[in-house]
């Protein structure tokens, strides 16, 4: 017997920088009965997650699909699979989650360069060209939006600049897809990974991949199948094996390819989710879905000001899903969060390195960015803040946040 | 728009070697609200996985916890933080998931030997003990029940033979966990993992873990803390960083532990099901669990040799979850498996490697190691036998396997 009883989180509103509440009909979703990994309906579930992400990423590739695992295992499925061990790489660090591709690419044994920005700004298109053109980098990585400074590098032109200099790129949009417009094709990149925790509205532990003919290429030239599944129909490449059997992206491709490869046995229940995120996202419209994060990003923004607060970053390249807000002096950060938790039921972020004890986080991200949800946080937040001694001037935030969300 | 429609996968009973169909309480409990990934609610629930798993791995580990990934990422996570590049390590192969373990060590540039057995067969103790001297192996690795040949390894005493080479040991007990005893402070090994989606009756996507003090030891000394979340209170290790970060179980252990040390995103809803494959498991009891898949398992094969089969394999060392039976000659094997599912919604299991083509896997697993479907799955498979022109004894095998399910 078990001494734990039934699950029954608490109904909280999460609006802080992911993961946020789920769509319900994601999660209804998931209760559907498991299939066989090769059956039929299967693997014609398969192919729908493939054509549903494509519009999504803004793609037409072919190798659009899922990642087994978080968002983050996207990251390195895709940085494993792309980069040899003494690649040169040029990596674009304006946060804490560049960092992150950093330590990876470190961890794979890549020749790492970085061009770096100050926390709260963006790398300059000039300095990008300089860096590549400097550091002759077999491939480039960028974050998209990095939730840890809640600033989003403009991607517009990247694929060129990469693409004229011989190198490949990657964009980890995880914090981006769903809710700011993703353009693989147009920016020209050629590997771009997600998760569903944030603007996609649903749970973390599937990240959805986009891979570009040429990044497959690369990838196929390190194919090494494993021994136990060797078929004569797949030719293993020429180039060094990839350092991960799990995160190894050409037996992970052959898997969704019509050659349906044994690999990992698919998260199914992760996949229904994934494929109802997708869904809930199209049927919106991707457009009518940017309008409205940039609606809630901004109603946040307004909110906050007018509470005489601080957003924290370059208004210009501000995510449109998550604001930082800086922790005036002499309130206590945590404090203020614990009473939005606990009297409210609201959840907002708390922030890393630099920034940590510095700035709150919040999140407006896929089934919450809607407009009752941002206006019940600030009305939340300015009682929090009063009962905490910081003066607010009654009412401002919400009523400033409701004109900028109406204000389009 | 999209053009796709509702989820509706069709009810069919999965009777293969795995995904089986998941405990619907497990499904049910995947539709709860998400919370925020360090909310004390979450990180509750997260305690109470490592507790309720500890008594299905036979252990009192304090790292008991999840790998956020298919039973292949707890595999891979497992190999690549207890092995560094040049370590030597023994593989006990007798399958194809013996055949995974080296090359996942391959990859990670251990040196890798094995000791091997035919399919069908197991690894002797005395050639174990042989190897082992004479390898020196630092880790000895060995899969617990292969599915491919449906044998399961003995390990009473595995843990003796390698603390007294000083080697640690691994155990994936993907197939058996939750199903055969798991029994790892018994038998002395030092990490076991699993997966949800066979005897745990969940679904795909999450892998359970346990790891020994001595095995912990290890991995933490391999310990490289992100640089953009360093932390006073927790100090780096002397030796080799590990190979990945998504798998580097230092890390995934700082946040399983009160440190809360930020790494990916724990996947809530797989999590939410493994807490309640657990419940469910315990609340049957251990012992009454392993009687059911043994029941099954007997079934099957009294079922399979009253219709005149052969099943394939060591009677002594059969998973009781999993049974090979043998094609006979002249049947198209294919052909019937087409039939079980077309006409009567039943999965049954082809085959790897040298048994492809020449043997049927039935799984009885989890939710469906049950009388009813055992009988089902032998009255189905009768049917379709005699159709594809192979004469059996009508009735014989559903009787034959009402019978020895009981008994007991």
């Amino acid at each position: 017997m078990t001494r734990f009883g039934d699950l029954d989180p608490p109904q909280r509103l999460l609006m802080g920088p992911g993961p946020v509440n789920a769509h319900p009909r994601v999660l209804r979703a998931m209760s559907a009965d498991l299939l066989g990994q090769f059956d039929p309906e299967m693997t014609a579930y398969m192919n729908e997650v493939m054509a549903l992400y494509r519009p999504i990423f803004g793609t037409e590739n072919r190798w659009t699909f899922l990642v087994n695992g978080t968002a983050r295992a996207g990251i390195e499925a895709a940085l494993v699979s792309l980069v040899a061990p003494g690649d040169r790489v040029l990596v674009l660090d304006f946060g804490r989650f560049g960092a992150l591709l950093k330590e990876i690419l470190e961890r794979i044994g890549a020749e790492v360069s970085s061009v770096d920005a100050p926390w709260g700004e963006v790398v300059p298109r000039e300095a990008v060209e300089a860096a590549v053109a400097r550091v002759r980098p077999k491939v480039v990585a960028t974050v998209h939006g990095d939730t840890s400074t809640t600033m989003a590098q403009p991607l517009e032109g990247l694929g060129r600049i990469c693409q004229e200099a011989g190198a490949l790129s990657y964009v980890d949009a995880t914090a981006t897809i769903g809710g700011m417009e993703i353009a693989a094709d147009r920016w020209g990149v050629d590997v771009v990974t997600g998760g569903l925790q944030k603007c996609l509205g649903g749970p973390s532990g599937s990240a959805p991949i986009t891979v570009s003919e040429a990044a497959a290429a690369r990838i196929f030239s390190r194919r090494h199948v494993e021994k136990g599944i060797r078929r004569d129909d797949i030719q293993d490449g020429t180039g060094l094996r990839i350092g991960a059997n799990y995160f190894d992206l050409a037996m992970v491709m052959d898997y969704w390819s019509e050659k349906r490869l044994n690999h990992h046995t698919e998260a199914t229940t992760m996949l229904y989710g994934a494929r109802e995120c997708a869904r809930v996202v199209l049927e919106e419209g991707l457009a009518a879905r940017a309008a409205r994060h940039a609606a809630a990003g901004r109603a946040v923004t307004a909110g906050a000001r007018a509470l005489g607060l601080t957003v924290f970053g370059d208004d210009r390249y501000r995510m449109s899903n998550v604001t930082a807000i800086v922790i005036p002096e002499g309130v206590d950060g945590e404090a203020v969060r614990r009473r939005m938790r606990e009297d409210f039921e609201i959840e907002i972020g708390t922030a890393f390195g630099p920034l940590a004890g510095r700035v709150w986080r919040i999140g407006a991200m896929g089934y919450n960015a809607r407009k009752h949800k941002v206006l019940i946080t600030l009305g939340a937040l300015e009682a929090v803040l009063r009962a905490e001694g910081f003066g607010t001037p009654a009412g401002a935030g919400v009523e400033a946040a409701l004109a900028a969300w109406n204000d389009g």
